[in-house]
């Protein structure tokens, strides 16, 4: 009798309590969007894989082991969303790095994540596939070109072109509204969520201070796009730097917005009251899913 | 069309990532009893709730937002399992304490949990109620009688009687294998998870170092057993201390003993492979119940 588990319940009340962690990031974002400046414009939420490094040092290293939030403006930290410097923290233990090997492990994580979507837009497109919805895919090649605002020291404004066309896509100015780390203990890189304010603006008159182009593989699934970055960055010394980018995005901004209105709203229908921490859940899964992938990768 | 949210996925893989913090837990417990001292006896496996105490100081306070796993032996902290503590901590803020308003929060709090678990005993022996199997009770009035090892001065030799017949229920050595302290900021009370070995042994002889009544409350779930209970001490200076203690435990450990054998283990089924990750997940669901219902009452 005492061999085999007899059926469980989930709990003493019959219900897995509620994920701590994921309430944390829905109050979280929730919080910054009904506080937002009344500005008309698009709410940005995404998720950035990176690091978090204390000042000046290292990779941060607190005494816990799972992931966890860390308490803004807590430690003194930076959140670096560069995926070569995962990689090469980890393969600066084993061999001096030349130029070469640099170069080599660039690219082999970016086709790392690169042959992993791939592989899942495969599968989801499949006849058959059950498990999810099928994954889209476009290849972007994108020039951002960034100018001081007139009204703000800190604000910049960012035109995007196509690279090839030099049509202008968007031109608009960020306003950071918050950000939550996630430190992550088990795993080779940390993340970031953050949600910011874009401003459409007029194309802005007098000299860009500096310029990056964009070679990005953008996956699209549900309401999510998963964005794979190459950016190459140039500033006025005209000296270039190459940094690799992943990130998670909510596609949607007016449905993010009209999901956040209506949270907990007694007046809505049980579907329309949950469906901001419906959307949270699955932003803050596929995150989690991408930060394991890289460990299970780097390891 | 942006209004309403179609149905999601779980995440782009199609299922939820697993739950880091369960696995950790279920990996610590499964080391501690593969590699445990080839002595025969039972391993306990038990949550308790309580206080992480800086060393001779107040509530531990790391700079997350959400519950995590301290890395042991990393901060110099003590847990004290107590809820005494846990709401005088509270009620110190407030206003100052008479020894009868100490004597009022420690029958609140008792009656608070007696109160909570008597409720869900009912309701859960109601016909048709769906969400869970029905609770069990007893009330346990006992008296345990320690003594020095003669073996090893660090163990303590246990004699458990009925308070009321005075017959001893249960002689034995406690053998601690391991603890894991879990940080809940968000909640009046964190917790620790324990690992034991409990020996049965002899009678001792001599005479014994403390006694301790204990004045329990059961509660039996399924595979868990929930313990409050009203404990007074009594050491060599006859000075009464009187403490609290809430605490879940696994009942069967022949059960966890063969669920742990099998886990992973690719010969046997998949509900036997996956039984011990099942039953660790229940336990720690229920440790959450309990320090969230404490907060609820609390705050």
């Amino acid at each position: 009798m005492s061999s085999s588990l007899p059926p469980l319940s989930l709990s003493i009340l019959g219900v897995e309590p509620l994920d701590e962690f994921i309430k944390e990031i829905a109050d979280f974002i929730h919080h910054m969007i009904m506080s937002r400046p009344d500005i008309p414009g698009n709410v940005e939420v995404e998720a950035k894989i990176g690091l978090i490094r204390e000042r000046g040092g290292g990779r941060l290293l607190l005494p816990v082991l799972v992931e966890t939030i860390l308490t803004p403006d807590s430690i003194d930290c930076r959140f670096e969303s560069n995926m070569t410097a995962v990689r090469l923290k980890k393969a600066l233990c084993k061999r001096p790095l030349t130029s070469l090997t640099r170069l080599y492990m660039k690219k082999a994580q970016h086709k790392h994540f690169n042959t992993l979507l791939n592989k899942l837009k495969i599968s989801s497109s499949q006849p058959g596939y059950a498990s999810s919805s099928p994954l889209d895919y476009h290849h972007l090649y994108l020039v951002d070109t960034f100018y001081a605002s007139e009204t703000n020291d800190r604000e910049k404004i960012r035109v995007t072109r196509d690279e090839k066309t030099g049509n202008v896509l968007e031109c608009m100015k960020k306003i950071r509204l918050g950000d939550l780390n996630v430190y992550s203990p088990k795993r080779m890189a940390d993340w970031r969520v953050s949600v910011n304010l874009e401003v459409p603006v007029s194309h802005p008159v007098g000299s860009s201070t500096h310029t990056r182009k964009k070679d990005r593989m953008s996956y699209a699934h549900e309401e999510f796009n998963i964005d794979l970055t190459q950016v190459t960055s140039t500033n006025s010394s005209n000296t270039p730097e190459i940094l690799h980018e992943l990130e998670v995005e909510i596609a949607r901004p007016a449905l993010l917005l009209s999901t956040a209105a209506k949270r907990g709203d007694m007046n809505a229908s049980e579907h329309e009251r949950n469906a901001f921490d419906e959307l949270i859940r699955a932003f803050v899964n596929n995150a989690r899913i991408l930060v394991r992938n890289a460990s299970d990768s780097w390891h």
